[in-house]
């Protein structure tokens, strides 16, 4: 099954008729998307003002009017990206490191499967933001930074499994630091081949995923 | 468990000494192995021949001396990555499309286990060449033919899983091409992570991933 064609529209190019500079009029927001797009294509470190300007259709001179930064643009998305991702630990295992927080009462095991599955979800609905975050490589404090809040989440998702298998519901042959790092390599990966508009929904990649790291592949059990 | 220290050593510092002109020497091994480690560290499209003059401690206009071309350099290292990779593929399902080769005589769901645990090792044995390979984004002709030979080895991979799955080793109620993109996910995923001098050894990562996607986490079944 394949997916419908891709339409690239151009929002500004409407406003731009109602401007008499003939500049145009781009919300935060479609900047920021069209941005994130841009250095998802050819590399952050790779784009420069000057290529968002042609991007947008907006001269070199005129991009500071719509953008006040490069860096400043990644630090929005890279905080969408850890904002989603951190809200999704949260009401797994609590805001606070130590605390069960709103999912006390709910068993590690069950807590886990919603925490990958709502991961999975957050990154088909924030796909683009996601896959910046994920091919952050330190190469500023900006970028330093959303790597040490990765950590800590990575931390948390590491404790919610260690927490699974001491109340005996997942296997114990396996170290917990290492189930996590695998488990959120699969669901991370996903920014390498999902795209909305292919064959396979959200909701089913999310099931696939749980289904394949709880259950397993193996037909007779 | 923490590593040993890690050192760098610079293998041509001796050779370097024994030549008249004060050039060092370099293999042309060592010069495709610093180069590799340096495009992982600073992006490929992000080095420039420049870059990689000072990593080898050359002057600029002595580079060509040891290097044809950066392209060349990705070349060698694509091919490594992809030739080693292929292999393990080959093995399980015969070198061409629609024979069962060598490996003939094994059930699917076997030669699959197989070949994830072999491309864990060739992961871990080939680290930087595989992470370069897993990076490249199609931007010339020569990333373009190394991103299609990737496809073709991962629909021989699919292809291995769907006969998992007819022969009833595998459960059947997610498709093929979904599992084989997971399941490789989750194996490449590791380059973001795993390092020879830390905790895990590449057998032990190897048997834990097969562990994990065949059997699954969950204790009681």
């Amino acid at each position: 099954m394949s997916g419908p064609a891709r339409e690239h529209p151009r929002e500004g190019t409407a406003a731009a008729g109602t401007r008499s500079r003939g500049r145009p009029g781009y919300d935060q927001a479609t900047v920021l998307r069209r941005a994130i797009e841009l250095f998802n294509r050819q590399g952050y470190d790779g784009t420069s003002m000057g290529d968002l300007a042609r991007e947008l259709g907006v001269s070199k001179s005129a991009i500071y009017h719509h953008v006040p930064s490069k860096e400043h643009l990644l630090e929005q998305a890279l905080d969408e990206a850890l904002r989603e991702l951190s809200a999704v630990v949260d009401a797994a295992v609590g805001s606070e490191p130590g605390t069960a927080g709103i999912a006390s009462g709910r068993s590690a095991h069950h807590r886990l499967r919603t925490v990958i599955h709502r991961s999975v979800e957050v990154l088909v609905a924030h796909l683009p933001a996601v896959t910046l975050l994920l091919r952050v490589r330190g190469n500023s404090p900006l970028e330093l930074a959303a790597l040490q809040r990765r950590r800590e989440i990575d931390l948390r998702l590491a404790g919610l499994v260690r927490a699974a298998i001491d109340e005996g519901a997942l296997r114990d042959d396996l170290a917990p630091e290492l189930v996590s790092r695998l488990l959120f390599g699969m669901v991370n990966s996903v920014v390498e081949w999902f795209r909305p508009e292919g064959p396979v929904s959200g909701p089913a990649l999310a099931d696939a995923i749980t289904t394949m790291v709880f259950e397993g592949l193996d037909a007779e059990r």
